[in-house]
């Protein structure tokens, strides 16, 4: 049997999500209407989303069925390999064995496509011909772009200025696809209109796109729907096909991780990862370490607030219980556009409350020293947002070799970085700044969210 | 049995390559030294190769064993997936069967890496700690730069100018695996100061970039040896994983190809595929039609002479019998710069002169047109280089469609065009130009090229 490159047969590939929510050892809160404070209910998300998207959102079914036109799309790319880091193992002298799954192997880059060709597709079903979306590193855009011309619908993404502007050649494979970009905060809405009145230097946020992504839906006349790359529950559950794929590829050398690590943005590769071993840890006690890995420049989970939040700037999303900086906090320009997001998703949140996982924050230089070596030794590229899961996994495979334990990682590699090479440019002259979040950021975010009491 | 997604067991990967030299219908002429017109012995490549490739090149064994070293290499990435293109197909509206082996998740972003590694190996079991090469569009320089990382050796990439300044970002990816990338021709050889004094406007061109890495390793004082991505016997014989990978999974759903197609321009990728097919036709009569796609703009096989001439501009190579366009040829800057070389593979062009398989050739502009059309369909993004065996595919589909026939297909997607945004947007901007060589270039060719007898 080879133990380093697993494939898994495609005729065993998952045909079902796994969905969390009817395991979470306790209930989660519910979203909240910002005007009422009660929860929201499926009228209040039809102007934004299809009804079967509601309806997984909200479901307490465990597993959920994957249609056949998904399963036509996944099999474009899946099931992705499963791969042992030999090379890297060997480079950091380690006893651990390290594992990763390589998600970059996707027509997208990334694991973005698994919930983008879903997402299409449900909202294809439902008579919907057009798509708005945000995009940060732009990964997610272009997996919505191939997800739309797939389905034969419109896509119109908002991509956060500074990403826009770091990344042309991101804007031009969604164009490629069919795709319309634009730099955001754009002229197209109220909000990024009134946004660049007030801030006409902005390097635009995750927040804000999102506001006018789905300002354009709900003023588009029921034409068009928003679709979100992260954070919602049913996004996170399109992505558990990578962590159930992960299991029974290395069940079938005999393997089982002693942890699980993800980079954390709004939490969708990392949950898809981890979520099917979070439901050994809750159901059947494993004792297994989920690790969640933030950049410092915005460390939602080790800084954040735990609180009712917006998921965007602009205050359209109904209210998250979740970690937060808060909603108009806007992240420095760090490399990992992926990971600029000032909240999470409330899954992540509430199994980070409850310690089933736990979270780390890296400075982003150090990430990219352990995403080259990482290249020079598996020779695959990882994107920035990557690279940050890469230096924890390397941090706990050093500490193995000190104490000469020989645990078992496994990580999601989630992306290529072939569209991030003005980053790599950056750090190797030594032009990449690391950012720390400070105090008075965090008391500013404070003052930001909006005081709704957390249901005990 | 699925039959769009073909995945090779890692347990059947071949274990050795094919090389077709013992089966040659008629033998292949010699490789002559330029200055007795004798044929090359060993002894005159041993400055450039190392005796193991050298023995590989003349070679008549028929399998030659793959070692451990490189196959582990090659777990990392390979087997390669063979995908059936039926959304392609069905966008096209042909009863014919398209397979394309997907080269395109290497993680150098093609097929290149299956001879990088293999030279990469051979030079260090030789002693040898170094290599130089040249790239045009940057896919082998890429693959060269991760071999040298994998066994730890340097890699000085000489890098046609006009790919140089197209892509700014094929630079950064070979400078994050470690190696050094100039823009040719440089100053750092003589031929390369006496070219720019010469033509100070030149744009580069693969026969350049050759002859400056040849004497960059020959002047090296032994330290190191020159690496070549294509053309040569023992390069087209590494890539024969490809063809035999692809053979096997066409067998395990009960398939074989009617068609070969694959782009060429020094002929590796395309001979890679073809070869252990070109066997069958050889050697047990199966009517298999074997084609090699080929720009308008270098159009070697379909336009070129047959004769002995250099593989290099600076006529520091052997001559070599093939299809050239003269070895001072510089082609206009299109943009699939895997394409743009005067000659080929003497193995292409005997088995071309033989009626074994044939050539067509192609503008850009309708590459890219096809190439897109994959994109929108199979979400992968096509080089503009594959995008060429693309457009001959399409066109083969659609006489398919008139005729009725239900043809089976196979093509090699020898890359992913992650690093061709710029040509992307030159294409959707419309200033992509076509070229097509004209008889002036021809004629002008036949004057540079050497008068030398060919063998009857």
């Amino acid at each position: 049997m080879n133990q380093y490159n697993i494939l898994l047969d495609p005729a065993r590939m998952p045909d079902a999500w796994y969905n969390i929510n009817p395991d979470m050892p306790v209930p989660m809160a519910p979203p909240l209407h910002p005007a009422t404070l009660q929860p929201v209910g499926p009228e209040d998300l039809a102007p934004i989303f299809p009804m079967p998207l509601i309806e997984q959102e909200v479901s307490m079914q465990q597993y959920v069925s994957i249609p056949g036109e998904v399963m036509d799309a996944y099999r474009l790319y899946r099931p992705t390999p499963l791969r042992r880091a030999l090379r890297f193992e060997k480079a950091l002298g380690t006893p651990a064995k390290i594992y990763y799954k390589n998600e970059s192997v996707s027509p997208s880059g990334s694991h973005k496509l698994n919930t983008a060709v879903a997402q299409a597709y449900f909202n294809k079903v439902s008579g919907i011909n057009g798509l708005t979306t945000e995009t940060g590193a732009g990964q997610w855009g272009t997996a919505l772009s191939i997800a739309c011309s797939m389905f034969n619908m419109s896509c119109d993404v908002y991509m956060v200025k500074v990403s826009f502007d770091q990344k042309p050649y991101r804007r031009s494979i969604m164009q490629t696809y069919g795709a319309n970009v634009f730099a955001s905060p754009t002229d197209r809405t109220d909000f990024g209109r009134r946004y660049r009145a007030e801030f006409p230097d902005t390097s635009g946020s995750l927040g804000i796109a999102i506001t006018e992504a789905v300002e354009a839906a709900v003023t588009s006349g029921g034409a068009l729907r928003y679709s979100l790359g992260s954070v919602l529950n049913h996004v996170l559950m399109h992505q558990t096909i990578i962590g159930q794929e992960a299991k029974l590829q290395l069940e079938s050398i005999g393997e089982y991780p002693d942890m699980v690590i993800g980079c954390c943005g709004g939490g969708s590769n990392y949950a898809g990862t981890a979520w099917p071993f979070a439901h050994d840890k809750i159901k059947q006690g494993k004792n297994i370490d989920l690790i969640a890995v933030e950049p410092t420049a915005c460390p939602t989970l080790t800084k954040g607030i735990y609180a009712y939040d917006f998921g965007d700037t602009g205050e359209m999303t109904p209210l998250l219980l979740q970690y937060t900086l808060g909603h108009k906090f806007v992240p420095p320009p760090l490399h990992s556009g992926g990971l600029r997001y000032h909240g999470v998703a409330a899954q992540v949140a509430h199994l980070t409350k409850l310690g089933v996982m736990r979270a780390v924050a890296y400075q982003q230089n150090t990430c990219f020293d352990a995403g080259v070596l990482f290249a020079r030794c598996e020779c695959i590229l990882p994107a920035p947002e990557s690279s940050h899961a890469i230096r924890a996994v390397m941090d706990e495979a050093l500490k193995c070799k000190e104490t000469g334990e020989a645990k078992t990682i496994l990580f999601n590699l989630s992306g290529h970085g072939h569209f991030d090479m003005s980053a790599y440019e950056a750090y190797f002259s030594k032009k990449l700044e690391d950012y720390e979040l400070d105090e008075e950021a965090i008391r500013k975010a404070e003052a930001d969210i909006p005081k709704v009491p957390i249901p005990q």
